[in-house]
């Protein structure tokens, strides 16, 4: 059973790719820079979003949003109330819901939003730390949110997550003083897989690493 | 593409549920009560099973644990200092690593761990509010834990997981003082996509709903 599970898998990452290429195509078109957006459930993903929305608006950058959940759509309600375009993919036709966003469903999101209005696509991924790392969706940069309340092993644990991100976002850095959490262990833990990868200290609910996160997201409109 | 995933996977899951019904039979034997130990990364679940070992070995119940992750046998390392029977499974072979244990997994593991000297199974899933709520592995009993600071609306972001669970154990209660987190809100969310499920207010840290969590164990071994 499991060898034919492999190569099944493989077969659809195949796929993936050839999918992932032709959003890629659609996004150069339009001259759209595309973020995905990643994390554990709960981490921050939709806060730290919020956060930006209004400092690129101040820079004249037009975003947009693909909202990934299993089920609902809790997170693309809070984000158009802010008046940018924003479309919800729901993965939960099948047994339960899919755990990620592949190409497929990001390009079946495409359609409903109108990318030549769009300079920065933030595809806000399934709260989870392993499948989305697996897919590539056609996106120039991967950004993780890692909140410090889910302990220093999690790089180690989790290594494919975090050797795939281009920015770290360490949120919820407000409640270190509050927890038994080693932040020099765990930045070391991240060095271990993914060497040297740009991190921001964050905190959604003070402020802290804002400024930071949208200049990062500025300098990768260029 | 997608229709023929849809349908592998139905496959896959016929084939787990008669390896989990294998699993159980084999439980049954050895009068082994099994709890599938669920959460999302960082939750807290091996520092709340390292609690409960305590008290349940003061009760004279022998514990072993199968120890479920992607990559690294950390929580296996904590846990084996305390002298008890573990196992690591880790999922890392194929494309990344699966996101849960299926029965299959669980079966290899048991190779490794001698039944007849122990009285409750622990399975310590791999951290993901998905997936594994889609595979039985021929448990007794299904305990979710959750995190506090992971925000209220997720029992209706991840219904099944929050619907198949038998206990919630929601841990971190510590940080409340230092959240914007609605508690009544969270309970409300809980019980709309399970309800009256059985819960516990806990703390790993300060020792709170400790000894009702090691009383619900001994309870499930009746």
């Amino acid at each position: 059973m499991h060898r034919t599970k492999v190569r099944i898998v493989e077969d659809a990452l195949d796929a993936n790719h050839t999918i992932a290429m032709a959003n890629r195509d659609d996004f150069d078109r339009e001259d759209v820079t595309v973020v995905n957006l990643m994390s554990a459930p709960g981490a921050g993903k939709t806060t730290l979003l919020e956060r930006a929305l209004d400092g690129l608006a101040e820079e004249g950058l037009r975003v947009g949003v693909l909202e990934g959940d299993v089920a609902g759509s809790f997170d693309a309600d809070r984000l158009s109330v802010l008046n940018i375009p924003v479309t919800q993919l729901n993965t939960d036709n099948g047994f339960g819901g899919e755990c990620h966003l592949d190409a497929n469903m990001v390009r079946s999101g495409l359609a409903e939003l109108a990318l030549d209005d769009i300079d920065i696509l933030v595809i806000e991924n399934v709260g989870n730390l392993v499948c989305p790392a697996e897919f590539k969706v056609g996106e120039d940069a991967r950004v993780m949110v890692y909140a410090v309340t889910e302990g220093e092993e999690k790089p180690l644990k989790y290594p494919l997550m975090f050797r795939s991100a281009d920015l770290v976002l360490i949120n919820k850095v407000d409640l270190l003083e509050h927890l038994d959490f080693d932040l020099e262990q765990f930045l070391g833990n991240l060095d271990a897989v993914n060497p040297g990868v740009e991190r921001i200290l964050a905190s959604a609910r003070t402020g802290q690493g804002m400024e930071e996160w949208c200049s990062w997201l500025q300098r990768r409109k260029g």
